[in-house]
Order: C-alpha cells, then sequence, then structure tokens
C-alpha cells in the first residue's frame, strides 16, 4: 500500500519529512503559503505536486504539518472539513499544552493527533537548507494523550523507526514540555545571554571553540524562539531560576577559593557530561 | 640552524607542540615527571630523548613549558641554574598576572619569557590525546610586557605562523586576562552549572544536540580549571554577575510576554553570532 503524506510548512524541518519520506517510497505532497517554496520542493523531487488544491487535503492518509506554533490551530481549523474521516495528523511544535488538547477535541470520526517533537532542530530556516538525513541518529518524543490509540501511536513508532530516529520515547504533554525546557529552550537562553551580554566583536580573533560552541544556537530565528519561550513560560522561568542558583553557587566558589567545594562541582559535572558523549 | 626546544609537561598541549615541532624540523626534547610518558612520546617520534638528564636544559634554546599553572614558577625556580644564557622561554598557562611579571623578574642575562596562550584548549588532558594538528586555524596571544624584546616577540609569532595559527595577537597581561575570563573561563562556568543544576542521568534519551554543544566543554579538568578560576577571581566574577543580569533580563521579557523585546534581544543576538562563524 502506498500512503499519501502531505506536508504543511516546506521549511528546513518539514523539507526534510518531505525528503526523507519521499525515499522511504511514500507518496508526498507539499502545502506551504509561498508558491517559491512548492515549486523549489517540486523541481528537486521533495514532492510529487507544482501547484496548490484541496484534494492534497482530502487524499491524505497522514498530514505533518511543520508550521510556526501560532499557526497550527488556525491551518487545522480552516482544513478541517477536508480531512479523511481517518487521517493521522502529526505536529512537530517545540511546546505542547497550548496545542495537543485543542487540537485533539476539534478532531471528529477516527481522525487522530498524535504530536511529535523531533530533537534535531537547526539555527537554519528555509526548505532549502532541508536534508535528506536529519533525523538520522537524532531522538524523536511522541507525545501520548488519553485521546490516543495504541494503533496510531504505534504507526507513527513505526515510521520514526523507518525514518531512523535513534530513540524514540513517549511522554506525556506535561513530561514533555518540561524536558524541553531544560534541554533546548533554557540552552538557547543562556546563548542568547552570552552573545547579547557585552559587544564583542573584536573578540573573534582571540576566541577558541568554547565561546563558538556555547553560542552556535544564539544564530536564532527570533520569531520561532519568542514564541516558543513564551509558550512555555513556566517551566522556563523555573528552570532559569535554578541555573542562576548554580551559576551563583560556583561565583561564591570561585569568590571565597573554596578549591576542595569548586573542584567537586566540576568532578561531578565531569561524571554527568561523559554519559552524554555520542 | 637546528634549534634545540624542550617541552616541559608531556600533556595534550605539551604532547601536541612536541609532534608539530618534531614535523617542522626542530630538535624536540620533552621533560615530565613520569618516565612512562617520555617512553611514550620516544616511542612514538614525538622527542629525541628517551630518559631524563639537567643536559637537556642547558641546551635548549627555546623551553616550552606547558605544566600546571601552579607548577610553572617552582619549576623555573629549580632549574634556572641551567638555562642558557639567551633562552626563550614560553609558558602556556590561561591566566597570566600570576605568573609572567615574576617569572620574567627571575630572568637575567639575555633570557626571555615570550608567554603565549593557545587558544585550542581540548577537554582530554595526557600525551596520547595530543594532536599532530592541535594549531592549525586556532588562534594564538602572544602577551607583550616592558620586559620584552621585539626581537623575541617577532621570534614567536615567527613560530606560531610555522606552526598554522590562524591568528595571532598581541594583548598585555590585562587585556589577556579579561579577554580569556569572558571568551573561556564564563563559558566553562556556563556548562559546569547547567550540568551540575539537576540529575539529568535520564534526560540522554530525550536530548537534541543544544545540550550537548552547551555541555562539551563540562567534561572538565577540575584540577586545572577550579586552579584557573580562581586565578581569574576578579575577571571572572564581574563577568558571571553581567551574565546573570542578562539572564535575568531575558527571564523577565519571558514572564512579561514582552514579545517584541524579547525579538530585539534575539535579532541582536544573531546577527552577532554570525560573525563568528569560521
Amino acid at each position: 500500500m502506498k500512503e499519501n503524506v502531505l506536508i504543511v510548512g516546506l521549511g528546513m524541518m518539514g523539507g526534510s519529512f518531505a525528503q526523507s519520506l519521499t525515499s522511504l517510497n511514500y507518496h508526498v505532497y507539499g502545502y506551504d503559503i509561498s508558491l517559491e517554496t512548492i515549486e523549489y520542493a517540486y523541481n528537486h523531487h521533495f514532492i510529487l505536486n507544482k501547484t496548490l488544491d484541496d484534494s492534497l487535503i482530502s487524499q491524505s492518509d497522514l498530514i505533518i504539518i511543520c508550521l510556526y506554533p501560532n499557526l497550527v490551530i488556525p491551518w487545522v481549523k480552516e482544513h478541517l472539513h477536508l480531512f479523511k474521516k481517518d487521517v493521522i495528523i502529526c505536529d512537530i511544535t517545540g511546546v505542547k499544552h497550548q496545542i495537543v488538547l485543542e487540537i485533539q477535541s476539534l478532531l471528529h470520526d477516527k481522525m487522530e493527533l498524535v504530536s511529535i517533537h523531533p530533537m534535531c532542530g537547526k539555527e537554519t530556516s528555509g526548505v532549502q537548507y532541508s536534508l535528506p538525513n536529519l533525523f538520522t541518529g537524532a531522538n524523536l518524543i511522541i507525545i501520548k494523550t488519553e485521546n490516543n490509540t495504541e494503533k496510531n501511536i504505534n504507526y507513527i513508532k513505526d515510521l520514526g523507526e523507518k525514518l531512523a530516529f535513534a530513540h524514540i520515547e513517549i511522554l506525556s504533554i506535561e513530561e514533555h514540555d518540561k524536558t524541553i525546557s531544560f534541554l533546548s529552550q533554557l540552552p538557547h537562553v543562556i546563548a542568547v545571554a552570552l552573545m547579547d551580554q557585552r559587544n564583542n566583536d573584536h573578540l573573534i580573533r582571540y576566541t577558541g571553540d568554547s565561546y563558538r560552541d556555547l553560542t552556535r544556537i544564539a544564530k536564532i530565528n527570533e520569531k520561532l524562539w519568542s514564541e516558543l519561550f513564551i509558550d512555555n513560560k513556566e517551566n522556563l522561568v523555573h528552570d532559569i531560576d535554578e541555573f542562576i542558583a548554580m551559576m551563583e553557587e560556583l561565583k561564591h566558589n570561585i569568590q571565597d577559593e573554596n578549591k576542595d567545594e569548586l573542584e567537586n562541582l566540576l568532578i561531578k559535572s565531569r561524571k554527568r557530561r561523559i554519559n552524554f558523549d555520542k
């Protein structure tokens, strides 16, 4: 059986889904506000359509929505009447609590939203930065709520395995939003703070890799990330406070020259970090 | 003319100097407290000696000291009587104000310390992690004080060029210590804080590259870095405070949902970061 998949929003992530699924022999179609993007994706053989019409939606077995967070619910509302009665929808937004339950409450018949979060964002945006192997070896989080069926969770899990994700984990909305605040949003806030704290143009000539590594993700998409930060503000503000408290603890040990305690904190850090080596 | 170079302390950095200089046809000798390390370096053709004796020091035209910071001055004091009258000494310690002027005051005749800082530390340590091309494309800082001669500063600059450093910059002790606090020590404190702030073992299954990138340098050598942090504490505590203030500013904009101001801070960050791309 050949499944029809529609990718809504052909940016870096959407384009990567299109490329990967095309290479897995799915029938992949694209939907984007920019006809230029559709044309680019068609010309590069990421998708099968070179124009847009409603039948793209009504024929789809799976719709993967890769739009900016605040556009996801409006898009679903606008096109819901076109959905197949047993369509599976995925969204890939970075914060789940505002989106998942609301979309699930809009769906009817056997339509189902299985919300996912591929942990492989890049600091680039646009279809021209999409990659055929973006998901290879990355982590995938699948969100499971009381509205999900085992059958469709397993369908998306299988799809994740075909896409070569290394680890696929199933979390609740709350677990996801807490986890993502710490692992993704807090590091982005830190990178931005380190880049913004002072004028640093002249420092390029002196820098090693530490500063470069810690600020790579400071090359940030301001529209997307200010939305994500604000959408997850309860978890994120808590994590920022916890991080600042740890910075203060390190600072006081430096200031007071508590070498033993400082060494203990550095040993803890090293031991924990070794587990994160790929 | 073949110059005799002695590398004191054959760790990751010292071993890399030995390998690079050997491949440039210098006569390279090694000095290390561990005879096993000497043997390893000799067997891998990094150095010409397989034992230690005083003549290694008295024949050296250039001595590059790659010891832990607190061992540098004691080593110089202990071996000063063996130095050639026009020897050039380099140290590579990460903080300069405690070391440079004191060593320069110990030297006599035409002996000269030209202090350097190769900006290419790694999170590994030990001669087995040394690399033949560690310096290729990296930045090198040379410290110039009132005790330095143009001739010897230029000699070390030429050596840096031969070693394929991309940029070689000359700074005062104060400029160096301020620069390094911000570009190297602050990022290390941040990485440690992010790793230490909570138990994170279970998060390995969910993480993307952001958290990995920001904590790579958290795999830290606790003896070396607690010394460096404390040695440079005046600059570092100032930089930590400035960074925390910036984190607080971002946090308040998230908390109050000031989307415009948040976007401006993210735009500033992105624009600045683009300059740091290699």
